[in-house]
């Protein structure tokens, strides 16, 4: 399956497909250019070497220390300070290998080494296949805000291989479903009713598909995340607070499940999605402090004013709004919808 | 006077023109949003003083130590810590107050603080107000490279007061002129003969136009200086080559001035140009090792090749030609026409 990107010149290229990356060589371009393989230490090394066998101009690979904690200015360096070694030049190409830390860092080395050189992302979890590779936003986190350095990116081509995902744990697997519901509840009624309906490991292929031509949609309309872009963020905004305040304990997608739910409307609609969590094994409640949560939101460094925030409702399902909400209306409904 | 830099939505006004840092705040939007104003300990504090005082939102200033050692990563660092520390958002904008190591690294900054926020160049240097401070080539040196790291990122508006000239040592003042001497070689004849029959500093705004007008046709055509643009690097291949071999015994500007010469094919056009130097204070010849050069040519991080570069060379006056050399050819060049 291919999807194209539309954003002008900067325009690329998905490929879905299974045993893609044993392919990536006549994917993408590798003959006469070499290649940065950029990958970390909880991504099984095959992948990353069956990337690096195709570089017939030889190449090199950089194997990161797996965890958000790499995603910061030092690993960022760290990446540059390769790039520079090898002598790799403007001609040359950054290849990510693995999650959306990898792909989040290497896209910003590779925005930034010698003023931008090309970047191929080949992610390999369930999260950042449904989500992160696309969307050309690149960062790392700093002074202790996620992904408050960064840059508009695109990449040259996003090369998506289900395949990877047999090699991942569960939890891990299920955490990036989360981002798939999301796209289905903000913009495909079919692809939320494939989660209630259907057995989604069988349909794998078609829930990252239809999750990526939701965000694809959104993002051709506004690249550069000027407005419209915050549908994506649907769930996010308590998502991010829930996730700051779990201390690590609860993933990323698990934090946006838990976010989207008061921000759903219909009470129907909050029932089946609960349902569709408990078919996946999402958390529909977790236990946490409601007032550490609402501390974390009021300290949103992207808090467009002191007064409140711009939040995603759902009011019914493959719809969404743009809301502006006060802190005291966000901490009453977390407080009731997930105490 | 104003020049309208025209990248389609990238695009923006160059403003020129005597006292424009004391009406910035007309000039840019500054009414409804908050300024950080960088600049570094080299610059008279009185222009960025003047800039903080227009900034009706409040602001912050942040003085940087003068010097190319600043244009690092921990230079981008120390920007990015003052933008988060003082809660600055997406909304508001860096102002650059300075020469060219500011503008750099201050753009960089703007560049990648929440992936872009608006930047605004006030170039306070010849060098900078005739060079570097258009053409959004925003950058940092790493390992030992000059602007190897960094972003194509277009500034708001550029600003520029030729009043903040006359604070700037003479040496610096004439160092900048070279840029503009180029200027007048590979595109514009009526300027390299204002050069040879008028008295330059009271023609300073028809030369700092002039010349930014050759720059902006050039950058207009290859904003992200994919070919073309290497027309704006005359004189530099070999005059970085020279910079690096003095060990900073020679400004930027006296380099490219010596950079040049052996490219100019023309025998009357290179005595002429040399006349010019005369008369402007620039360097006509300069002894060091041209074994050292050459070296440094070689290993010159951006080379297209192993083999040789990619030159700009000068037939006749106001025109220019892409050249392929090898370092064989650049390095005789070099021993006849510098040695």
């Amino acid at each position: 399956m291919k999807l194209t990107m539309r954003l002008g010149r900067a325009s690329y290229d998905i490929i879905l497909s299974r045993g893609a990356l044993g392919r990536l060589g006549k994917l993408a371009n590798l003959t006469n250019r070499r290649a940065l393989v950029v990958t970390d230490d909880g991504v099984p090394a095959q992948y990353a070497d069956a990337v690096l066998a195709q570089c017939v101009q030889g190449g090199a690979k950089l194997v990161l220390k797996a965890g958000e904690e790499t995603k910061s200015l030092a690993g960022f360096e760290t990446i540059l300070h390769k790039l520079l070694d090898e002598g790799f030049t403007r001609r040359d190409v950054v290849v990510a290998v693995g999650g959306g830390v990898v792909g989040d860092l290497a896209g910003f080395a590779a925005a930034c080494y010698m003023r931008g050189v090309a970047f191929i992302n080949c992610p390999t979890t369930t999260l950042s296949q449904v989500d992160s590779s696309i969307g050309g936003k690149t960062a790392v986190d700093f002074g202790g805000v996620k992904n408050i350095v960064g840059a508009f990116y695109q990449p040259e081509i996003v090369v998506i291989d289900p395949d990877t995902l047999d090699t991942l744990p569960q939890r891990h697997y299920v955490n990036g479903l989360a981002e798939a519901v999301k796209a289905g509840l903000i913009g495909d009624e079919y692809l939320f009713e494939l989660f209630e309906e259907d057995d989604v490991h069988e349909h794998i292929e078609e829930v990252l598909c239809r999750a990526l031509a939701v965000k694809k949609n959104v993002v051709e309309k506004d690249e550069r995340e000027k407005g419209l872009r915050a549908a994506l963020n649907f769930g996010h905004t308590i998502g991010h607070a829930i996730e700051a305040a779990s201390g690590g304990a609860l993933y990323h997608g698990e934090c946006v499940a838990l976010g989207m739910l008061p921000m759903i409307e219909d009470k129907l609609l909050l029932q089946r999605t609960k349902d569709v969590y408990k078919k996946l094994g999402l958390p529909t409640a977790a236990s946490y402090d409601a007032a550490k949560v609402t501390a974390y939101l009021r300290h949103d460094k992207k808090a467009s004013s002191q007064k409140g925030l711009t939040v995603v409702r759902v009011p019914e399902l493959g719809s969404y709004r743009l809301d502006k909400a006060t802190f005291e209306e966000i901490e009453t409904l977390v407080r009731a919808g997930l105490g």
